[in-house]
């Protein structure tokens, strides 16, 4: 039976992104040899990564003020390097929104370099919607948002007017519709949902911000090492820059931003309209700030739930629990998902309407 | 043609480890889906990274007094972790013992955050020898070594008395040879040499010896962090993990430690025996310092390095060339390294000799 995967992240890439991983796994280029048993410095390897950088720089028009980098560790280390990149060492401060939970966790590592103001946050409501009308204080270093929340569901659909450098947190909707990177002075997101596999996290920097806090960075943390070494300051995680490089080159394949981002839209409103339509459910979230990414709806009727989970687990639909801090059902409809595992899903909310409504 | 894969890092690992990692790729455990594209979350992921700390603890005869943590970012992280978690932040010191360009680093780091007193050095010989008899004051926070210096080919065989913790950085012998863990307060590597493919790092840390800096660590670097989190506190390197996973089974399968450390000294034996019987070639190395893993060895006559290179070459053998600081050869003969490889080089230096001689 056909799968159809959900999953908020690590989440579905292209199948041909999986033939050509396991391929290089087993035999690289046509070397004799693996991926996995050469050094990172082989010209052919080196490539893998220069590959990687220029296809994130060629989809999102990069513009020539900007770098990439790709390193380990995740967004959460990005919570670490972002103040010690960006918050002066002696009266440090930033501004962040707080929209959800892995807002919060950004703030956190912020607190501990310097003062943090929190302009704005959702929490009085569960982090249902995204807060607007905020005021960003101009002697702050930077202003920090995240632009979807994976957990509650939400998106930013535009940014604020930031009289500070703008640094966003894209983990879960880098990669899925165009986004003015002029704007921005740093955007990062843990690599795992719609630019490849586990094991990166890639950050678009503004060149220019750089080298401004007085402060002594460690050298891993400090984004002008990454830059100047384009990314290879040490042994880069192999395997998993290859998968970005192969799942960016098939979204170059199929037309890039602009296609992906028609799909995206026509999935979300596929399963936002049955939501709405469908007596049976609700969505708990702002209906303006709902997420293209993750669709999260829950039940009218809570005794019901063992009759719906057996009817889409029967349709061949996997990992679509809500995340266990809101209960209910998440669809996350990242680039690779396939609109026909959106039809199931909103073919088996149809069904159970009409077994149970 | 066999190819002879002498590469420094990443290295050769064992067939069946590339081959299970395709597999996983694209269909993991029988799940109809990738490895790549399911939740770090899943009961089956969590298995591979409980059972990647298990069979290193197994391995290595880890004690109870001490865990085992898999991170991100290499050992060029640990660099700066480890003053981070060691270091008091009020009248910081550490001494740390100077064999390289590694430890070079690892010192660098260290001095960001307090006083660095380097107790030796063999930088005046080019790092040819293990500096011996050195003093390590009682009054530093912790003494950090590097136990295998792979640009050189030095290692250390055995470690000094000292009146405080022991931390080393094993990147490139751990699991090559027996150690006794319980001398360490932290052990870490990069874990892309005998451990597995690139993507992660290990640590091995005496828990008694945490929480005792007064400083306010950064969460990703925090090592309490990763222990209480089982090392997922965040989306750990799927993909490389598994392939350490695979890795310590097949060590396992083959006897482990203390088969391994036979294989490697038969190796090692066999390749110094012929760099000293044969008159073309010297060791740079200091005879008793010389490193199990990486061999190192340069012409007598610099004018023949063509003829030397294609004849090399010829046989089979990639990736011989020196470090680009040493130059000359190096013959990185990790755990997965068969010892005909070895032989097929022996058998190449013997002919050269036999033309050229």
């Amino acid at each position: 039976m056909k799968i159809h995967n959900f999953s908020a992240g690590p989440c579905i890439l292209p199948q041909e992104v999986f033939d050509r991983m396991a391929q290089a796994v087993l035999n690289f280029n046509n070397s004799g040899l693996s991926l996995m048993e050469i050094s990172h410095r082989r010209p052919d390897a080196e490539e893998v990564m220069h590959n990687t950088i220029q296809l994130t720089k060629e989809l999102l028009n990069v513009p020539d003020t900007h770098e990439v980098i790709f390193t380990q560790g995740g967004a959460s280390l990005q919570f670490v390097m972002v103040p010690f990149n960006m918050m002066k060492l002696n009266g440090g401060k930033a501004a962040y929104l707080d929209t959800g939970v892995w807002a919060t966790k950004a703030i956190e590592e912020g607190k501990r370099l310097g003062l943090v103001d929190v302009v704005a946050s959702s929490a009085d409501k569960k982090y249902s919607y995204i807060p607007k009308n905020y005021n960003i204080p101009a002697d702050a270093d930077y202003f920090h948002c995240t632009s979807n929340n994976t957990v509650a569901g939400t998106q930013m659909k535009s940014f604020p007017n930031s009289p500070i450098p703008i640094v966003c947190d894209m983990s879960s909707d880098i990669m899925s519709k165009p986004v003015d990177i002029s704007k921005f002075a740093v955007i990062y997101g843990g690599a795992q949902k719609n630019m490849g596999p586990a094991g990166n996290a890639v950050t678009i920097i503004k060149k220019e911000v750089l080298g401004k806090t007085g402060r002594d960075i460690p050298t891993y943390l400090n984004y002008q090492v990454h830059i100047d070494k384009e990314s290879a300051f040490n042994t880069w995680s192999v395997m998993a820059i290859y998968g970005a490089m192969c799942n960016l080159e098939w979204l170059k394949s199929i037309g890039g931003i602009p296609e992906i981002s028609k799909r995206n839209k026509a999935k979300s409103e596929l399963m936002y309209s049955e939501i709405d339509r469908n007596g049976m459910f609700r969505g708990p979230v702002a209906v303006e700030d709902r997420s293209d990414m993750n669709a999260t709806f829950v039940l009218n009727d809570e005794s019901l739930k063992d009759e719906f989970d057996k009817m889409w687990k029967e349709a061949g639909i996997v990992n679509l629990k809500g995340h266990r801090i809101v209960g209910g059902y998440r669809a996350s409809m990242y680039n690779a998902l396939p609109i026909e595992s959106v039809q199931v899903l909103v073919d088996v909310m149809k069904a159970f309407e009409q077994k149970f409504g």
